[in-house]
This record gives structure tokens, sequence and C-alpha cells, in this order.
């Protein structure tokens, strides 16, 4: 998957040691898919899964909007050429001087997910925008969602009734199927929830107009994805089912399924090596490991495809592990990956589809291995 | 377990957002009890465990040695005042770029844990001396250790025999029974373990003088653990009884045990919320998590003991998680973890027995969080 203009930058100028590289027009492109795909929704970015300057730049100037974590997402996208109305404080747990502050640049869209952080908003936004998390199961995705974000649906309910009382504008519904989602049944089930809660409120005199549809957008590791296009189909005939003819405002949070596909790892065989002579299993050691920038491996949640010079030549499965003198910094053991046998020392590989939710993932000084370099072309 | 000096800093300085501090003071001592409990050992510092330049300098001026894992942490060690003597470079997967950069800073010891690795060492640190790493099973660790590090006893002396026929010298073995190991006889067992490759390597003519013993020498969280005193004494029997009056150079190096409960992490309770009206499980979240410095809790592995302004109320348990938009950024939630009911958004906790694997574990900037901020005082 690594684009030609990737392939020559990492010939041309040889980096040493890992470093993620990252192609644009990959990022223009996928843009352009979700605009395409979902033209009623507006696209929020999310900032987290690749801050880079570059990246920022170029979707603001694509007319793109930006979900953000902290202060410093919120900094960025305005630096990045983001007026403030264009940027959501998508975070549900928040200091009350980051709302504060968020408030005083201008951002009037925040997430809340039960009404103490309500009350934070009322206090620290007063008369703001803010959209209830609902919770979802998350059953098809790669990297489930747990509970810790969202409330039960009829807990959103009190949740923005008690934002409305505070002064506040009860502005809608958020949901997040799970990062990598596969099942374009789950959007379905989030929006039937969302529209209870849409329901529930009118009743009481309260109009909703906004349901955040999330991210959860996959990007193409080992297996095929749905495309873009599909998901549109599937969510505009979602939200027409449960929505009719009076369909919300709709906003989409895609991160990996915008830069996921757009970066590549270039890392190094630094060992191969076995445990014991009459052992069979082949341990492959990179120069970049879950502490590196590779933290989805944890659990082995997500499987990278990889590149290497020798493709073509007899696989077998060994455990690949990262550099550092740490035990838990082995990527795929439980499940081992299949790899050229002829693979040697010193041989460069690619690890495909890492522009998303690695370079700021990466430790910042462990084993005193500096943090994952990225080159954004 | 936070020292007076500790909390005077904290409520004099009033730090801002998270941070981890550390008593040199407390260093010391430990220095001083491992010296005691193991006098005819020499201590390496495990760099990694907490590379900041004041511990270095400290324990260089100390007497110890430094157990090292990439060149940076080398040249940390250099730059804090040991001489190249003292110091080992002890990661088994190592560049041959590296090897070479660590020999002509002055480095003569490295370890191996197979033919690849020693042929490595031999071309780029020609004469260097060299210690295979033996697997152990890490049964009775906390954080145990996998077979990432190691080959089994039987393949080391192939290792070492190998080492010397390339010019090499063939030094020791070591072996690591897993860290925050408190079952005595783990050391026992690997120490038998190395008595047979010395044995073999014996008949061949090749004498091997060192025993590498390694970390593993935990640090308090929440339960007792063994005094350095109980592990040295257990320690000396078992090199006595493998080796009797032909006892071995022996080497330790603690990292956790040097550096864990000299350290405490100060963060805020930024949200206390549940799930449904009708839930009973509560959810705490603070401003630090697995991504800001607690990568340790994966898994749920280390259990940190947690002190809040209002110990002594009534507990419940309560899921605990971090501040990112990260679904994996929770800390404890398998086994909720007990905190005060009327712990409230807005108070200060600390995390006890943060000095090791914290600061450098740390995001670079993850959500666009800075990394954790260290104060050693």
């Amino acid at each position: 998957m690594a684009t030609q203009r990737i392939l020559d930058f990492i010939n041309t100028r040889r980096p040493n040691g890992p470093c993620m590289v990252l192609d644009l027009e990959v990022v223009r492109e996928n843009f352009h898919n979700f605009e395409m795909a979902l033209p009623d929704s507006k696209i929020f970015y999310a900032v987290k899964a690749n801050p880079a300057p570059e990246i920022l730049r170029l979707l603001a100037s694509l007319g793109s909007n930006f979900d953000t974590a902290s202060v410093a997402e919120v900094e960025m996208a305005l630096d990045a050429g983001a007026s403030a109305d264009r940027i959501s404080f998508g975070n549900t747990i928040k200091k009350e001087r980051d709302i504060a502050r968020a408030f005083e640049l201008g951002i009037r869209l925040f997430a809340v997910d039960c009404v103490e952080e309500v009350e934070k908003v009322a206090r620290a936004a007063p008369g703001a925008r803010v959209f209830c998390r609902v919770l979802t199961d998350g059953a098809g995705a790669e990297w489930p969602l747990s509970r810790k974000f969202g409330c039960v649906p009829a807990m959103a309910v009190d949740v923005l009734r008690a934002a409305q009382k505070l002064g506040l504008e009860s502005y809608g519904v958020s949901f997040h199927v799970g990062s990598q989602q596969t099942d374009l049944a789950a959007w379905d089930r989030a929006l039937g929830d969302a529209k209870q809660v849409f329901d529930a409120l009118a009743k009481e005199g309260i109009t909703l107009k906004m349901v955040n549809m999330g991210g959860g957008f996959p990007t193409r590791y080992l297996k095929d994805v749905p495309t873009a296009q599909a998901y549109g189909q599937a969510i505009f005939q979602s939200l027409s089912k449960h929505f009719g003819n009076r369909l919300p405002e709709t906003i989409i949070e895609p991160g990996r399924g915008m830069v996921g596909n757009a970066g590549v790892i270039k890392a190094e065989v630094v060992l191969v090596s076995k445990k014991a002579d009459n052992d069979n299993v082949r341990w492959v050691y990179l120069d970049i490991g879950k502490f590196g920038g590779l933290a989805e491996t944890m659990d082995e949640a997500i499987r990278y495809q990889i590149t290497t010079p020798r493709d073509g030549d007899r696989s077998e499965p060994c455990v690949l592990a990262g550099p550092t003198c740490d035990s838990a910094d082995v990527m795929y053991e439980k499940n081992p990956y299949p790899l050229p046998i002829s693979l040697t020392i010193g041989d460069e590989v690619l690890i495909e589809g890492t522009g998303a939710y690695t370079t700021t993932y990466s430790a910042v000084a462990f084993n005193g291995f500096e943090p994952l370099r990225s080159y954004v072309i």
C-alpha cells in the first residue's frame, strides 16, 4: 500500500532508524471519498489519529472540521487555519479549566456523557452547545471500545435535559461504533438509539438537531474492508429508516479512515534467532515495537501488513518483537506472523497502513530510544 | 509511601497537571540496602527504569555501575560521570552499528543470547567480553518475562563457545527471574542453570567468571514484599549451594528495586460518573492513564497504591481510567479499585511507588497531552 512517492522518499532520503512516512495525496483522496460517500455530513477529522501540522493544514484548506481531545489539539487545529466554529471538543473527560480555555479560544461545541460534565461545561462555557455520547456495544470492531465513553440512551435524556436547564444548548447525540468497525449494521443499531433520545426529548419540548456518528471507519490492514461508499450508503439508509424525511444534521469523525492508509513505517530487522537449537519458533526483532509507535498491537488487536524485500520466498510464522529490554514489547506471538524464512538481519521492512495512532503513541524515551520520527510528504 | 520531602514539594510548588516527584534520598537508601544485602555483588543500575540525570549522577557518585539498553543510555551514564568500564550494554537485541558506537565509547561488556548476536559483537567490538542470557520460567513474577530474551542453557553453551572462537571473551551467564519477583526460590533455580553452563564450558577449557543475576527485585506496591536483605541471604545461600567455595563474580541489575518506591505521581480526579442512572459501577477518571506513564497497568499487571485526601471515608470499588479518548486507556476494570465514595472532581491523588517505568514510557503527545513531567528532588 506504500505509494510510489513514499517509496521514492525512503529510497532517496535513506532515513536512519525507524520512521513513519505519510503521503498527503492519500489523505486528500480519503477526504474526497468521505465527502462523496456522505455528502450531507460534516467531516470532523479526529486530530488524535495524527496531528501532524501538514495534515491539519491540508484538511483545513479542504474545508474539514476538527474533533479534538485536549486544549493542545484545539490550538493545533486553530494554528492550521481552522476557525473556532469548525472545532469540537470531543473528549467527554475534561478539566473545567480546559473547558474554560477552549471557550476563551472560541470553541462552542462540547461532548458530555454525564450530568457532572454538563455542570462543568455550564460553568466554564456558558451557552455552549453540547452533545451527549451514548454507549454502543462495539460488536464487530477490531479495537473495541469498552464502556469508557457514553451512557445508556435513557440516561442521555437526563443529561441533555440537565444541560438545557443549565442554559446550554442541547444539540445532539453522539456514538462511536468501535474503531475499525467492519459491520455496517453497527451504525444502524446506534442510529436507532439516537432516534429514541431525540423522541424522548421532543416530548419535553427540547429539539435536538444533530447526530454525531463518530469514527470507526476502517483502514485496510490485512483484510479487505468495505469502501467509504458502502459505508455511506448503509448509513444513509439507516438514517432514512429511523428519521424518515426529517433527517438531522450529521457529523462524522474519521481518524484512522482519513490517515491510516496514507502512512507507512520503515523499520529494520535487528535480529533473527531461536531460543534453542532444536526449537521451531523463529523470533524476528525489529527496531520498532509496542513502545515505539505500534501500541495498537496491544493484545495483538491490530494486525499490520508487513512488506519485506524477500516477499515471494517461502514464508513461515515467526514471533515478531520490538527492540526494547521489555518483555511485553512483543507484537505478534499468540498468533505468529508469517514472514519469509530468508529474512535477514539488516533487511528493511515496511509496516503498512500505519498513518494513524502511531507517532503520538510512541514512548517519549523508553530504553533511551527516541520517539518515532515522522515525515509528511 | 510518599516521603515528607515529596509532600512538601507538592504542597509548596503546586505543579499544574500530572507529574512524578522522586526523592533522591530514598534512592541513596535503596543503593545502600542493596550493597549491604549483597556485599560481594556489583550493582549495575538498570538505567531504563528511570534515566533522570540526577539519579544517574547520584548513583555514579555512590559507585554504582550501569546496565544500559541503547547507545543513548550508554551516553547518559557516561555523562553522569560513570567510566566506560562501569557500563554494560545489556540489551540482547542490538544493531551492529550501535555495538560499534558503544565500543568506540569504550564499552567492553555486552549481552548476547544467540550466535547471530555474537557475530555482530565480534565484528563491531573485537575482543570484548560477552555474557549469555539464559531463559528462566518467570514463575512468581508480577510482570512476567515471556521468552523474548535468552536461550535455553544448552544453547548458551554453544553461544559462548562460538564467542570464544570469534575472539571474544566468554565472560559469564545472565538471567532475569521476572520483574517484581517475590519468590525467592526463583533465583535458586536460575543459579542452578547458570552452574550447568559453567560446568559444560569448563570441560572444553573455557572458564566463565561471572553470573549476572539481573533484576526483578520488587518495590512495594500494595502487597508486602521481602526485604533486600532477605533476597541477599537467599541468593548467597543458593550461590554457595551451586558453586561451593568457588563463587563467581556476581552482578545484580536493580531498576524498579532502586527507584520504584522513591517516586510518587501526583494526579487529579477529572470526572466521577456512572453509565446509567441505576448502575452500580462508578467510573473515576484521572488526568493520567496508560498512555501518560502508567503503561505497566497493561492487563492490570501492576496495581499501584493510591492515596486520596478522603482516605478513611467509606470506600467502594470503581473502574479507574485515564483522560484520553482511547477506550484502552483504562487502568483497573476487571479488578476494580476501592476508592472513597466521597472522592470528588478536582481531588488530588497520589499514585505511590511510581518512580520506575513511568516517565520514559509516557506517550510523546497522545491526544495532545504532554509527556509526564518529572521532578527529582
